[in-house]
């Protein structure tokens, strides 16, 4: 029973234990694995190779901290001992008692002890044959990968990196959140828009771009459907203002910086005398080339 | 725009596809991440060694369908014409408009892509570098793994393995579907586990263990407490009557098979007849042992 006093620490993630691994390489990879999503308690149990290690040294892309607090066992019970809830991956069905949990459920599973101050743990059998029956009996319930059945073949490296990264997402409040975010877009003001197009469609009507003139409504209507339902943001048509006028206003021959076109230059007197007066109309000509 | 006699198939996995790969063993765990999690469309532009690669056929550990049908570009533009939404995977921040993403969110979208006929695509970079900025411009929206920032360093077969793990997962009703369940433990009904915890205490009682007697009282409701939280299973039930009948009619000197111990005659008896009456009691001698 846990004492009614025992400190609460942050969630610390489940020891990852792998049962006589062979290749000093596949050791490597695990660490990497357990790096990348911030796991750092590697069991190694009778290691094929020895230990320490020096191709899984190699391997494991500088997640020195793993490798270095790397703890090698004798004996499952004694790598296991310290542990209070304890899964076993494994890829075949066994008989028996056990539960058999998804990965998804495992990390949760394993979260919600941890925030309790428990121990978790996972075992991992040897690359060609997995556990024994009478170790995974040491673990209370089993996990396992959902691979094509016709094609089952994760290494342990590969199933250590699953189950490291639904921990790492178990500790999300959402687990499509990412560490990073990109623009937070947010469509423009629809007056930003509107003026947008009505440059357009007037660079476009001075072309000749809307013929037969009876059509010209509904050519309007679909332009403008393809142009708002992107949604863009006001930072969006600022570029695209920019595009218009480089198309608008200028031409091969008398490129950007090559002068100040007559019709550019009425259209930004027009526009800063609606800036001033309050109204629609973009921002003013500082913004408009990307 | 899609043609609204388009033929409904089932829904097929992204693409994979390798900007310039320079590992051949990469590229063989690549194919066998795919192949366990049900893709099988490779795409490689550029990769340095060639094609085919004796060291990805070597790495790619029987996943030779994935090899066999690889297809090679020399420009990414062709190697993603066919395609109708494409994501690319970045582990750092990039300047743009792009969305960035979760796995989890990328494979559900990409799910829902491909039912309705569309082909969607993952880009990842190369080993050293990753995508040229105008490598991911090509994309729809960006992907990024929820590694630890301090450790971010996922090989590409790593990243390669989450994402196929992630598109198999969308297909699932449910997130924490398995490929094999475990036992549907049903608890017992009633009358099995209070036939079990009444000969238990009946053995116990006869060898003493209820003492001082008035904690008798405290000391069953403690018994049964204990042995009823599991909420043991009928078979599991059956399994603690053998192991009870055991310890209680045999002993080292007279184990089993050595004889018929009288009081174990007289309690097969005994249930015999409860049987018959309808009454609960178990399922006869036939069912206690292991």
């Amino acid at each position: 029973m846990s004492k009614a006093t025992k400190a609460k620490s942050p969630a610390i993630g489940p020891a990852i234990i792998l049962v006589e691994p062979q290749l000093g390489e596949n050791i490597g990879m695990v660490a990497r694995a357990m790096a990348n999503f911030g796991l750092t308690d590697l069991r190694l149990v009778n290691p094929r190779d020895g230990w320490p290690n020096e191709k899984a040294i190699a391997t494991a892309s500088k997640a020195d901290h793993v490798i270095t607090a790397t703890q090698v066992f004798e004996k499952l019970d004694h790598a296991v001992a310290d542990l209070n809830f304890l899964f076993a991956t494994t890829a075949r069905e066994r008989d028996g008692f056990k539960q058999v949990r998804s990965p998804v459920h495992a990390a949760r599973d394993m979260r919600g002890r941890a925030s309790a101050g428990h121990k978790t743990g996972i075992l991992f059998g040897r690359e060609r044959f997995g556990l024994y029956n009478e170790e995974v009996a040491v673990a209370d319930e089993i996990v396992t990968f959902p691979v094509n059945p016709q094609f089952a073949s994760l290494n342990i490296a590969q199933a250590v990196l699953l189950m490291a990264y639904e921990w790492m997402k178990s500790g999300f409040a959402d687990e499509t959140q990412t560490n990073f975010a990109g623009p937070e877009i947010v469509p423009a003001e629809r007056k930003h828009l509107l003026s947008f197009l009505d440059h357009l469609e007037e660079a476009l009507d001075t072309r000749g771009y809307f013929r037969p003139a009876p059509k010209k409504p509904k050519m309007v209507d679909n332009l403008r459907a393809v142009l708002t339902r992107p949604g863009f943001s006001a930072e969006e048509i600022k570029v695209l203002r920019g595009v218009l006028s480089s198309l608008d206003y200028f031409s091969p021959k008398e490129p950007r910086g090559a002068g100040y076109p007559e019709r550019k230059a009425k259209a930004d007197k027009a526009k800063r005398m609606s800036d001033e007066t309050g109204e629609a109309g973009g921002t003013g000509k500082g913004v408009d080339n990307g």
